[in-house]
């Protein structure tokens, strides 16, 4: 075998089912290799960034890492702002860069760059391979450095003549490392002080799911603690009849009186909140100085696990959750679309089990409200701040779960980052449905622009933060891409174009026009 | 003055009259001291490779550093593909990147991550500013680090609070440094050696403009030496009239007998020629093993000047130059739209002056040798061999030489990475002309395939290297950026399309469809 056959059979060996790929000339024996060995599917995507946010989205849903295959430096260049997502999801990825063949590494010829440097920023662990022979077990080496909690991008970089050489012997398969409950002492302890609302519990990492809401809920209503969840924690379960932990508001000034009153947090698989931004004259830290702050899982342990736990030894088990909303959502009257108007419609119409892609950015306030009322889904945020992750996210989405309905909430201006995804999302036929919130500015520049104390910008500013002028006509974008898409300026419009949508599969945009 | 308002007027003081930025919240005061200082105009992209590769077309028209301004890591991330290719041009860049405020920099917020390294595989000097009072001197001597042949992507990292000090005094004007002559010791030891055609210069950086080129002809012309350019130089004085190197071919199997009897190569802001790609069985250093290589002028030195003075020092200064291709260039007749008529067509209609913005990839072979007999222009290679270089280094060449026509002959695979620039063109009514070679697959892969030996590959390694299903509409994706487009099929309609973009100034898109 070549050593792409290698490198494939390895990580199919090891499950990496898909590898979203954008590959080059140094990568062509690894597509050659897709028609040799089965069980890795290879999906082209025409960005690198689409890579990289795919397979977060991938591994979010499943747990289990994709791979991704880019050309060169400047490849794995184009995928570092949806990798850095990707890292602070702590989402496992096998990122395989091409390099070039290792007789041609010491000329200085035009694509030459250090690789390892590029990955550095977002890949704790980067090995570049330089025989042959190592080929299969560098693959299940980097393999094991992605799975191994709480899971990282991992890199793996082959020179191109490796993959044509032969080599021997695939790697090994990788044994999933559990993750592991904190000890009983910590468990105890915690629970011995679980008695107040100025008590605090702030679950994030793989924390935010039904299990641990449940656990988190009736311990909630055992005990009066308060429970809050990380609002950049890689996957959210939402939604009617869930538990419903409190959000930490983006901004200080929401935040800080939330927490003001706090004496002691337990962390779940989180950190102590600190501020999106800093800014003049308000802390970043959130958290009165005198709160006391205790882990009771880190975010390499079983956070879920954790608080079934804490909820046996409080004797919570039995406790009914006081869930707020639990009516179905209603459809709004018909009149002007606003951001308030789309939460509404798409919590009414959201399928049950639905994954929901939320890049809403300055519009997400509005939004989210709604979708607790919304029929029981799984939220996936910008986990690192970095935008154009939504689209990508979505689409690895929906090729981890080709049964549920995933819905990408997307603010106009991050879309424009990795547009390109929508090609990929319609060459693979997957029912991803797009609502671009359409307000034709970077709207969330101008709360931060007052914020940040810049006040009365004028014209020049304000042409910065303006992507209008000309507009964006995304029923064009999307279609030249090959994803049908509609525009929608009513209530009445949206909810006909959205209830369409839910009620068929396959791709569709709907860009929906608001001020 | 902010520190924000210290940066800028340093910039616009040291003649640094655009920035092409995509800018966040951090740097909001950044944005908003455009209405205070004037000098320094802002351009807004929708995405930071377009930033990248616009300020790489303005440097290499004008010489002169743009700046950008991006967000963050992941800011920076994305624009690092077309900053490789910057690094590989030389080109001098600005490149200002805001940071979180200083204290905000302990806590491990989502956007947090090491921006330096994010910057250091494209930019040698990388500077973190982290008190007010440097912010101006720290900005003049990145213009200097930038500007200091032969030019650079310099780095300064700004913590948003930085901006938002007050802070003194403006940095200092940078004196330009001049690029030196090689010794009188250098030239006379070359020409003594200018005696034969196994003899070349190979000219590179700098020295493919119109003064090289003749000094280089007369050259030939007296003494028999062969002239060679570097195809990935960063721009090419080239058309009718005009004395033109030998390109060295992309593939060994072209090259290598080229140079076969090559016993001496002068270096003039070049290096010795290797292939792109390392491939099995074949040398990447494509000079024989006896050929001598001497630097006749370094890349930091006046390569022009160089050539000049080695032509008087031979007394070939009245020499007469055989340009082969001296007629314009006729228009073919109507059939199948294909490269090579293509590159008739544009041969025959670009205007004197135009600016060449050359992302052809796998037809470039097919269109080059048409534009040999264009009127005189500029060509602008992909230096770095990173592509989505195209359209947003034409928007830079386009910001620099507003009085020049534009014209970006563009690969439609490599269009994909960076498409975002149609925005900037349309907004700011460039006089740019995008030709969309349309073959609907990574073509060049295609022959890799083969040359790499991963013969007979099968319909899973096709997928990925066809970018149809869906095909691209390129008409949709244009207008839906406010670029007009059309699309042709025929030469007759490429030619009337073509002809009438070179008529009238403005934004304009050709999908031109071909095998």
């Amino acid at each position: 075998m070549t050593g792409a056959e290698i490198l494939l059979k390895t990580l199919a060996g090891n499950g990496v089912e898909v590898c979203f790929m954008n590959p080059g000339t140094s990568e062509m024996h690894f597509v050659a290799a897709l028609d040799k060995v089965a069980g890795c599917r290879g999906v082209l995507c025409l960005f690198e960034g689409v890579c990289a946010g795919a397979a977060d989205g991938y591994a979010r849903m499943t747990g289990r890492p994709a791979a991704t295959l880019v050309h060169l430096g400047p490849g794995l260049g184009n995928a570092l702002a949806n990798f850095h997502n990707a890292r602070k999801a702590r989402s496992p990825v096998v990122s395989i860069v091409g390099e070039h063949t290792r007789h041609h590494l010491t000329y200085d010829a035009p694509l030459s760059a250090d690789i390892a440097a590029f990955a550095r920023p977002v890949s704790e662990y980067v090995r570049t391979v330089m025989e042959p022979d190592e080929v299969g077990r560098a693959a299940s080496e980097t393999i094991a450095a992605a799975i191994a909690p709480p899971g990282q991008v991992a890199t793996l970089i082959i020179p191109a003549d490796l993959s044509w050489s032969a080599a021997d012997g695939c790697g090994p398969v990788i044994a999933r490392a559990g993750r592991m409950l904190p000890s009983q002492q910590t468990i105890s302890s915690v629970a011995r002080r679980m008695t107040s609302t100025r008590t605090g519990l702030l679950l994030g990492g793989t924390a935010v799911n039904d299990r641990a809401l449940l656990a988190a809920g009736r311990l909630a209503a055992d005990t009066g603690v308060r429970v809050f969840m990380d609002r950049y924690a890689p996957r959210l379960a939402c939604g009617r009849g869930r538990f419903t932990p409190t959000r930490i508001p983006y901004f200080p000034e929401a935040a800080l009186p939330l927490l003001a009153d706090l004496e002691h947090l337990f962390l779940v698989e989180s950190q102590a909140p600190v501020t999106f931004f800093g800014y003049p004259d308000s802390p970043s830290y959130l958290l009165p100085a005198a709160c006391e702050v205790t882990t009771l899982a880190e975010r390499t342990e079983d956070g879920t696990g954790a608080l079934e736990a804490l909820m046996e030894e409080c004797g919570a088990g039995s406790a009914v959750i006081a869930t707020k909303h639990s009516a179905p959502a209603s459809i709004p009257a018909d009149g002007p679309l606003t951001a308030k108007s789309i939460g509404a419609v798409v919590a009414a119409l959201l399928p049950e089990a639905a994954i929901v892609s939320d890049e809403m950015i300055s519009v997400g306030g509005d939004v989210l409200p709604y979708l607790i009322d919304a029929a029981p889904h799984d939220e996936l945020p910008v986990t690192g701040g970095s935008i154009g992750q939504g689209i990508p996210v979505a689409l690895g989405a929906a090729m981890a779960c080709p049964d549920r309905k995933v819905v990408v909430l997307q603010a106009d201006g991050s879309a424009m980052y990795t547009l390109q995804a929508l090609w990929t999302i319609a060459r693979e036929n997957l029912d991803v449905v797009t609502v671009i919130f359409a307000n034709r500015r970077y709207r969330i520049l101008d709360v931060e622009m007052r914020r940040t104390g810049a006040h009365g910008y004028g014209e020049l500013a304000n042409q910065m933060i303006d992507i209008g002028r000309p507009d964006l006509d995304w029923v064009k974008l999307s279609t030249g891409m090959g994803v049908a898409a509609t525009s929608a300026t009513t209530v009445a419009q949206f909810s006909k174009q959205f209830g369409a949508a839910m009620a068929e599969k396959g791709a569709r945009l709907i860009e929906a026009v608001i001020e």
